[in-house]
């Protein structure tokens, strides 16, 4: 292992008997009490911060907060985050009026050059930015969606109460990093390893009703599934 | 975008019209025809590397290979990578024998200090080193194994033969940067951010089978998922 490997490792065991929030001892504090260089403290603090056990408060460095735990499944991001006790937020950053080209004609089933809807929201958990979710929806099933949707509520929800059934969805999941306007919109480290999962979700009767691409957080996200045989 | 990543953006363009293990242009040659500085081009190149879009043949640049794509399920490694057409194969690290700590001893439901194997196992798809793969096993349910079983063979298959059903896995999926020592077992750049996947299977009573830690490069790996409703 490398030095400042050795040292990471040390750091994290020191904030299991912290709480999330409380301040992390200062670099030049580190460095005298591991016996070595403040630039080894400040790479192991960099590595713990790409990994969410530590966080940045302005100036100062904190201990982590757990991740966020997220089930795949189908279904609304709100809901299953309230259903945890979080709160969840979207922030929108734009509608994009699209046309499909060869490949969003395939996977949403429409001819090439149809008219495509593209919603692009901040995802937030308990005010953390969490994730970049663009979906893109065939414009002509959704009438009046850009100018009466509330981009603060669930799509999933509004979609639903047009009497359309979410019944399956192909999920293909990714690691990424995030480029600058990614990384600048998450308010993250152009370092940091990102989740990148592109869905296409059908209704019951097997027609596309979205693509969507999620790029999230790895620092602040966990996913979780159940398999059975 | 900053002017690595408009430059990333059109190299990338020009690799579809080439094939996989085909040559990229050369740092001087691809700075010439961008017009750019050739550290601009370098950065570009680290980018498309970590991504996985070009590899190094040492020391040529060639476009990458497709990913592996590999579903969340319940099973083999080595079926699913044959039922593909891909040849997979395993390299020991090692067995260990250890004692179970509380967290390992509730997740095998297990007395804490009884026996666990460990076995570390490398993955590699068409010869490529893909996956880290460390499996542990409440040892007194599988007498003999460390002797018996040849580990370049499927240890799914092996639990299978014993007369055990993998009933149902539960996963917990992250993303992470690997340290050095998986760094170099997998022959990767530090940078390259990778898929951490934990699992606990259980059998036809519920009883679990084995904890399994998986490390797999994200340059290289994807998985998919199906939902239903």
């Amino acid at each position: 292992m490398l030095k400042h490997q050795v040292v990471r490792a040390q750091i994290e065991k020191s904030l299991d008997g912290l709480a999330p929030g409380d301040p992390v001892p200062s670099e030049r504090e580190l460095a005298e009490r591991h016996l070595v260089a403040r630039e080894t403290v400040r790479q192991a603090l960099r590595e713990l911060l790409l990994a969410g056990r530590v966080e940045r408060r302005g100036r100062t460095t904190v201990v982590g907060r757990p991740k966020v735990v997220q089930p795949l499944m189908i279904g609304s991001y709100t809901e299953d985050a309230l259903a945890r006790g979080r709160t969840a937020g979207r922030i929108l950053v734009g509608w994009t009026d699209l046309v499909a080209d060869d490949q969003l004609a395939e996977q949403l089933a429409i001819p090439v050059g149809s008219p495509v809807l593209e919603l692009e929201r901040i995802l937030t958990t308990d005010d953390t930015r969490v994730g970049l979710e663009t979906t893109r929806l065939p414009a002509e099933r959704y009438p009046g969606l850009a100018t009466n949707f509330d981009h603060r509520s669930s799509l999933y929800a509004e979609i639903q109460a047009r009497g359309i059934e979410f019944a399956r969805t192909t999920e293909v999941i990714e690691t990424t990093l995030p480029d600058a306007r990614e990384a600048a919109l998450l308010t993250v480290d152009a370092r940091t390893p990102m989740f990148l999962l592109n869905r296409v979700s059908y209704d019951q009767n097997d027609v596309p009703i979205e693509q969507r691409r999620s790029l999230y957080r790895g620092d602040r996200m966990t996913f979780t599934a159940r398999l059975t045989a």
